[in-house]
């Protein structure tokens, strides 16, 4: 990708940050540097994500596909283990349709499994641990309605998980083709390796188009060098000067997902200890109609990423008799597109509101490869610079207790769920 | 709906509002809710959408759709133009697929007319003034689409338009079904109006079903005696308190789409004059393993809203041999969702984070008409209590005068457009 950062320069926007201040804290970014390479080098937990592209092992993602031809890909996951796979999916042309089961709703469960031709169905079930509620159950519910529609659940199921754990022993027990989730690779950091890349696989993407997009990223010591670093860097220096919320917008559809993914390790990584920028899921031009208003004239406590593709099908615009509408015939419509871009870019300048510019060749799997690799590169040199540890996400346990008591046998967590402070108006 | 802001208060969470904070505001509720009968009664513009339940125009609706019995119905608009109508026939069942074209990218438009039987598909172009380029732009094309299909547009096309622009002149010169968007109704406040439910009713939907549900609903002049009252002002009360950010959090699939109708209707309306408080979309359970190490352990500016349906379809969860599995055998799907619910709501209380919880009776027609009006005097009142234009959008006009300028004769504002702030990094 390539970064323009003019838009959030104090002389434009504020919050923004002045060109001396990017200078001083570009010291800290080649610190910021010297930590994450040696963190690569010594594969430690999270650093190891940005190796990826060099130690994703492409050859057993194949070997666990390659047997596969199926019309539909069911992806049992959540958050990290879906998220990625999901942008790669939905971001590029697959051969069959993927879905992903990564919630517990009974209404959607079944809608689903009524809706694909099981036969023709692989399963990819998604666990690191193994023990991911939502996940097994949906697992159990989808092995029982291939039972009942006369479907060999162990014919068609791929397992990726741990060294060991509840899936690996089923995975063991019956036979199934198994991927392990790498070592030292936070769900959410999961994109490039066989989290991520073995649902592409099986929906007839190529794992290596992908990596070799993330391949060609080098990371640079200076955020004026290195357009990931940049990104963060700004990010970071605006989120400290008060853009608590990062829009993050796309323009174009198939980037939806790529959006909810930026929230996922944005979110997670950076939200602790009081600190983190809240990531909002945004889409242009479609949000120029929703969101624009506030992102203009609102509190002032947000930035803007466009996210912009400098090359797309084109598709002209026929003409139109009626003078209202013939300003439009012959327009090629992704001009249209990437006028609103720009303009809702100039819109926000004007007002004084930051944003910073993405720019991506097009959308296709090597430079979705690398956006996804800079942003996860971006997001390690935030959480440097912000002084978080970026690789855990030990606030969510409560809750995973808590559930787990309201299950089975009660936990203390359980217990204060039933003390709810209780004001119901109805 | 019902709502419960216990854990709203400054007792549990922080922000919080304690209970005389919430008496004395109280006062506030009762002058804004005369302000807002004033302004219904009048039929002033804004105030006039929460007269829908009763001046929705039901058999127009039904007279201009009843012709169609379409498989596929394409909705093209954008904004409130789009959004009510997709949560209508998201969040229901559905006789036909209905898509919406609410976006100008040409590879995702060209997708999507690939992909469908034009020749049993209905559109419906949704478009006030009838100048939205998008929209202009989007139809086009589909026209064109139809013609090539050897398809004739003018027996399946149905207009939603304002009293006169190039839309009404599109439909005068076809003579295609026409309907009017209502005066005095914004688009984000229009889901109740021809523009939602039209294209809910080409979908298989009853109209009156919807509406019957927020005819249920009564507004009384007290937060401890309306639900949608209650949740407008704690919204403002802890937004003024320091939550910046709303994440809407229903525990459905589909009410994801209602999440996004949330984000307009709020962004839009009180985003303005350096106020407002950010929407950010959000799902149960699948966003506990993206966005609540944030909410728990971020910087405490957000509140959650959790969205309960109180009755779900069964769904069982089968039994399973390996003993890591089994304490979910027999549990009811639904059962784990909602324990993920009061889970995910405690963990955040008991880290002092406030959020809000609305019980709808379950995901129906009704259910979601009453939710629907709801929000929107919920909207209404913050706009009250924190002194805003609740029924403008003025920050988005620059950004039109720039795109306009930009495909056509240079604007003043598509002018600014070329004198961008750069600072690349490549």
């Amino acid at each position: 990708m390539n970064v323009d950062i003019g838009n959030a320069l104090a002389e434009v926007a504020s919050p923004g940050v002045s060109r001396s201040a990017l200078e001083r804290l570009d010291e800290r970014v080649a610190s910021a540097h010297e930590r994450i390479e040696r963190g690569r080098a010594d594969h430690e937990h999270g650093y190891a994500a940005l190796n990826l592209p060099e130690t994703a092992d492409v050859d057993a993602i194949r070997a666990a596909t390659a047997e596969f031809d199926p019309e539909t890909v069911l992806v049992v996951g959540i958050g990290g283990s879906a998220l990625g796979a999901a942008t790669l999916t939905a971001g590029l042309d697959t051969d069959a349709d993927a879905h992903y089961l990564d919630n517990v709703d009974p209404e959607h469960v079944e809608r689903l499994l009524a809706a694909v031709d099981l036969s023709e169905t692989v399963v990819n079930v998604v666990s690191r641990s193994g023990t991911t509620t939502e996940t097994l159950a949906n697992f159990l519910v989808v092995r029982e309605a291939m039972e009942r529609a006369g479907v060999d659940w162990t014919e068609r199921t791929l397992v990726t998980t741990g060294e060991s754990g509840p899936l690996a022993d089923l995975a063991t027990a019956h036979d199934l083709p198994t991927l392990r989730v790498p070592e030292g690779v936070p769900g959410r950091f999961g994109v490039l390796s066989t989290v991520g890349l073995a649902p592409a696989a099986l929906s007839g993407l190529d794992p290596e188009a992908v990596l070799s997009g993330a391949r060609d990223v080098e990371l640079r010591g200076s955020l004026f060098d290195c357009p990931a670093y940049a990104y963060g860097a700004v990010s970071h220096a605006l989120s400290v000067r008060g853009a608590d919320i990062t829009a993050m917008m796309p323009y174009a559809e198939r980037l939806e997902t790529y959006a909810e993914w930026f929230a996922q390790l944005w979110a997670e990584s950076l939200g602790k200890d009081g600190l983190g920028q809240t990531p909002a899921r945004a889409l242009g031009a479609t949000d120029q109609h929703s969101q624009l208003q506030l992102y203009r004239a609102g509190p002032g406590n947000a930035m803007v990423t466009f996210v912009a593709p400098q090359d797309r099908p084109e598709l002209t615009i026929p003409p139109a008799e009626a003078d209202a509408l013939s300003h439009l015939g012959g327009t090629d419509l992704g001009t249209v597109l990437d006028a609103e871009l720009a303009a809702t870019e100039a819109s926000l300048a004007a007002a004084g509101r930051p944003s910073v510019r993405v720019e991506m060749p097009r959308v296709d799997a090597p430079s979705l490869g690398a956006l996804l690799y800079e942003m996860e590169a971006a997001c390690v040199l935030v959480g440097e610079l912000a002084g978080v540890d970026t690789f855990v996400q030990p606030a969510v346990e409560w809750g995973k207790r808590a559930t787990k008591g309201l299950l089975g046998e009660g936990t203390a967590e359980s217990a204060a769920v039933a003390e709810k402070t209780e004001l119901r108006v109805e």
